[in-house]
């Protein structure tokens, strides 16, 4: 049996539903050519420049695409709009899908192209996703190794209405509470534009604060602790006090490790805040606040009880936000994106309510 | 009230105790000239060398040092055997202490200087707190940065029947799994110590898998993550497999975020065990069966109902070991040591049974 043969019971007419991560792949650096200038174009075609580094999601690892995804034009999966349409939007009878697209420009280290690539993966967007299908969103690709740059892109298309979200790799070579990207975060918080921190990128240094991995299990399994730094790093060094509307999305990351971070920076906060003066609340306070975190990939406990009682550790029936993490092999079965037994009323929440609040859908 | 004025009401003559770490400080390089070679002695009165890099704790932060711990010699915290015996194994009324000195002689780039100051080391240990002192265990100080000097060291004084232990920080330049370790867990394994990875370190690369921290507390808070790296390298990338006795104590790392990752790389490995074909079973079976954690700093929730779930989470009752964490300021008053409401069976796993087992006392 296929993965799309059986709708899932929670796919109901009465309860709307927001997937909010939707992989949209732009199939090669040629697609792009028609969206930059010639002089790139030239600069491109004469170099060795292969496009971005873009091994997040190898070829051949079982995580990286769900049976049947691949598009009748033979492209990446996540690349053409009819499949990921039947898939995704008309699959799970959803009111919006939130597209991340995930091309690495953040990899480029001539920062120009970066965001001439950013800029003409953006105007695809636009053109190829956004304009044909209503139900979708976007999140603007950045060049955020240089937040000036950034900023600029995020100037110049983030009144666009299909533009929910500026998307981040959360693999860096700063922190993202450093105030190097305050000029990200004004832009947008400026344009009504939440931050989505996703799974991924290649800044360089290692995926681990101990030094280089030897396998993709591992750097796929310890992603959490990349955003557990991030989260971190963001309220410790005040972005939530230096931008009281930043609002950041957790995208593809997990989140039973959440709890455990809010615990222990809450207590060592208590001791340690004369560190960070501008931090007047508990920390935990601002992720409940200012973060939410999409459920895919879930990194639950078996027993459907302990997720339950996790969910409950996080102190907020606001923070989990649901999403399919297209065209990732996330579950076997639609009726496992959603964990079991949860109560009526979270189940909204985590399908549509959350999110429609979020980003003000 | 002074911090050592009421006894908590776990300590109990019927209740064995052990505390499974208590550091113990090198009070300055010039008291391990004694222990040095005449050569090495020289080099260091003639350079700049000042010793290795200790900035884990810095000395005014709050949780560096508890009240009262200073020595009448107005030595470090920790660096005086009558105050530390007083302090510790007398106060808490314990069977054995087992010592952690954090002497950071793997900061040293010059491995031969990092060698013969571990040496020096633990022959002072040696001297001044074992000999003195029955109760006493102690960890094995080893230049891990050169992992053949550090199994000569562990070959030399292994057999000492004080040390059980073989110290390593847990910031790594290479992640600890990796064959580069061999020669330390083969040493280590034959002469039946375990391997206990603490708290801090300064190998040169960033405490956070996203670059470096502004302040002491994202790095306080933060080392968690480190920890998660290196219990996902050493199953991932086979050291159980290549070593069945190795023993691993994970050590001022806290323990609330441990099922989230036996969650997450439990669900992962089922996909992409290809891998890591050596790795046999679940990743959270070598977790259990190999590994054990040390109960303060507690990054435990608030609800002490809540810390009951997420030690019921960790589905062992085997994996937690008392420890005071001594002299850094954990808590501030002793019966907070230990966490409230736990039933008896548990309590005496946690105070004694546990470490007696792991460290065959």
């Amino acid at each position: 049996m296929g993965t799309w043969d059986t709708k899932p019971s929670f796919v109901r007419s009465d309860w709307p539903l927001i997937d909010c991560d939707i992989h949209n792949t732009v199939p090669s650096l040629e697609t792009l050519y028609p969206y930059l200038p010639d002089y790139w174009c030239d600069y491109c075609r004469e170099s060795a420049f292969g496009g971005p580094e873009m091994g997040d999601y190898p070829k051949g690892a079982a995580t990286t695409a769900l049976p049947d995804t691949t598009p009748p034009s033979d492209g990446p999966a996540g690349s053409d709009l009819e499949l990921l349409r039947d898939q995704t939007l008309d699959f799970w009878e959803a009111e919006y899908g939130l597209l991340t697209c995930a091309y690495r420009v953040q990899t480029v280290h001539n920062e120009d192209l970066a965001a001439t690539l950013a800029s003409a993966t953006n105007d695809w967007q636009v053109e190829h996703w956004l304009e044909p299908e209503p139900r979708l969103r976007a999140s603007l690709v950045v060049p955020s190794q240089n937040p000036p740059l950034a900023a600029r892109e995020i100037e110049r298309l983030g009144n666009h209405p299909g533009f929910v979200q500026v998307t981040l790799p959360v693999r860096s070579l700063i922190p993202y509470g450093n105030r190097h990207y305050d000029p990200i975060y004004e832009a947008a918080v400026r344009h009504n534009l939440a931050i989505g921190i996703q799974y991924g990128g290649a800044p360089g240094i290692p995926p681990s604060p101990s030094g280089w991995f030897s396998t993709y299990l591992e750097e796929y399994a310890g992603m959490g602790q990349v955003f557990q730094a991030q989260v971190i790093s963001l309220v410790a060094e005040g972005a939530f006090d230096r931008f009281p509307d930043l609002r950041v999305a957790l995208i593809e990351g997990g989140f039973t490790w959440m709890p455990s971070v809010m615990w222990r920076i809450d207590k060592e906060w208590r001791g340690l805040r004369h560190n960070t003066p501008w931090v007047k609340r508990l920390p935990s306070e601002y992720m409940r606040e200012h973060m939410r975190l999409t459920l895919q990939p879930m990194d639950a406990p078996p027993e459907p009880k302990e997720l339950l009682r996790m969910i409950g550790q996080l102190d907020s029936d606001e923070m989990l936000m649901f999403s399919t993490d297209y065209p990732h092999w996330q579950f076997d079965s639609p009726e496992e994106a959603l964990p079991i037994g949860l109560p009526e009323s979270l189940t909204k929440k985590i399908l549509a309510e959350n999110a429609r609040a979020f980003y003000r859908l």
